[in-house]
């Protein structure tokens, strides 16, 4: 099949650009001796965590239980990280059944969240914010709060975990500070004598400065397989390392300097541009100059003043969307195309898990 | 079981708002001979749109083909009106498919995608753009439009359709104009030896004044079953008639005046709320004086300086959405409570059903 027979709004991905992505990630990690861990909240695709676990990941990573159940209803075991304090008698009898299936590490930044995961088998790494201001706790405070993991029947203390969400790409002084703090917070942890064996870190944005952190071991990038207009402007990535994009149709073109497409808010996300005080919410590939600049829910609207060309109903096009991940959340299938042909499609199997 | 015992984050109904808003929706159309046909896109569900048949309703308004196949697979048929063009093979052909079970109605605004159905057994309605700026022509348009609809063999030209979602509830100056400018279009396709059938309007915010529009016979409102924050914003409710909150657990403090739940942007949406610039995601109910100010993917931001109380790690408290519409589309159950009993859950079964 070709990409123009494909029903719209369609999210397809150029394997080119995808395949290139994993392969560049995985070999900078492969360099650098970081283990890669990669966070599957992007994909929610055991297909695609398949494909990063045989080209060398460590391990992998989820921001729920329901999208880990997904993952090892298809996978073999593997070292899996749940990025979020767990709370709750059900989740905790389903993390419970993870653990049973695979090796679980739960990422936390509080000794009510501790607790409330003792019996379970699982390793703990804790939180430090590094400056986000998001999760996390202080360096001092997760020293405390390793000490008193030990002491949870059933946890292992197994190192810690930040998120330099805040740093991007060109800012090489904050990046060094982070080094300079990571390399204290893990000093001191040392000297407790409780060595961290996994100092995890990384972010898309930061992804290829990895390993100018001091300590640093493991890096857990998600947006990195697809990429999208906020990792360009991040500095992660350009134009060319865009795999994912929406194919879409125009269905009006009502009035002068308009274009209505098929795909809004429940097709994109509402996800602004970061970074940007202009509201526009994708980059229209044949017709970059077109603006974005309005969704309903099921409706794009386009500004056509300053576009290359003239758009007709019945036409399709592609969006390269602000936000990938929130993007793919959103659809039930993902075709991957070569070229323009579709060479195969697999199902969002995560999407929706929201516990 | 209580609501306290379910999973987070869960999307909850109340059920004794929920009933109260089909019924006063549905007498209100008795009341004033209007046909009442939902737009099913808030719950996408059989479920809610099998009582909205039970109470009167005259058939369903869809988005998208995907949408109308999930409802006729449970129910039976209806005069079902796809809102929106429907261009591409494969559509058409799931297009005739859906005619055969169920009378269809499309609304469209181009001879482009009237010629596009041709061959399909359908009704028409043309799209009016009444000051939106949306999708729609001008009634000059829309009656020449009319003309060539009824050349093309399967369709019948039924009526006509706008959406006002432009007028607030307080503009009676905008629904005098309005009521008048339909009562011309009315007339002129009178004149013309084609008078509509259907004068399909209305939107939740202008619902309870559109037996004040001349002419119109036909409301298709949406969010009206379980309302939200931009429903109040409109004018069209009041807190009272909100019955969808999102059920989410406080996981982490990690600093003063702030604390996190387990819902972000893949849980509410990132829509913003209408008509203020202040930047927030929606209303904790038993604790208003907080600001639900920032979202990660599955992180959602209190700022707390302001809260009656504090929150506690682990506690769970509810969330009333900017967008309802946006945020059921993200869930893949509903559960239905009523006091702080669960009664019963029910899959949004049309969510994600893209074409």
């Amino acid at each position: 099949m070709k990409i123009a027979e494909l029903d719209t709004p369609a999210l397809i991905i150029d394997l080119d650009i995808f395949e290139r992505n994993l392969q560049r990630v995985a070999d900078y990690a492969k360099q650098h001796h970081l283990r890669l861990r990669p966070h599957t909240k992007t994909h929610k695709s055991p297909e695609v965590a398949r494909r990063q676990l045989e080209l060398g990941a460590a391990g992998l990573t989820v921001a729920k239980i329901g999208e880990a159940e997904v993952l090892m209803d298809k996978l073999p075991p593997t070292d899996m990280l749940v990025a979020f304090p767990v709370f709750g008698v059900r989740k905790l009898e389903r993390l419970k059944g993870l653990a049973a299936k695979t090796p679980v590490t739960v990422a936390l930044d509080s000794l009510a969240a501790a607790r409330e995961l003792e019996g379970v088998d699982a390793s703990i790494l804790i939180e430090i914010d590094v400056g986000l201001g998001r999760v996390g706790v202080t360096p001092a405070e997760a020293l405390d709060l390793a000490r008193e993991v030990r002491k949870i029947p059933g946890l292992r203390f197994r190192g810690i975990t930040f998120y330099p969400g805040h740093i991007k790409d060109q800012n090489a002084e904050a990046l060094t500070r982070l080094s300079e703090d990571m390399s204290r917070t893990v000093e001191s942890f040392r000297k407790a004598g409780l060595s961290p064996e996994l100092v995890s870190g990384g972010s898309t944005p930061t992804l290829f400065h990895s390993h100018e952190i001091d300590g640093l071991n493991e890096i857990r990038p998600g947006t990195y397989v697809f990429n999208d207009l906020n990792t360009i402007a991040s500095g992660a990535c350009v134009l060319a390392d865009c795999a994912a994009s929406v194919l879409v149709t125009v269905v009006s073109t009502p009035r002068a300097n308009t274009a209505i497409v098929d795909g809004g808010s429940k097709t994109f996300s509402s996800d602004r541009l970061s970074g940007s005080t202009d509201v526009t919410f994708g980059r229209v590939v044949e017709v970059p100059g077109t603006r974005f600049h309005k969704m309903n829910e099921e409706h794009g609207f386009f500004d056509t003043a300053k576009s290359e060309r003239e758009f007709h109903t019945g036409e399709k096009v592609r969006i390269i969307p602000n936000h990938v991940c929130v993007a793919v959340n959103l659809h039930e299938t993902v075709y991957g195309v070569r070229g323009e042909d579709v060479e195969r499609s697999w199902k969002v199997e995560g999407r929706g898990r929201l516990q």
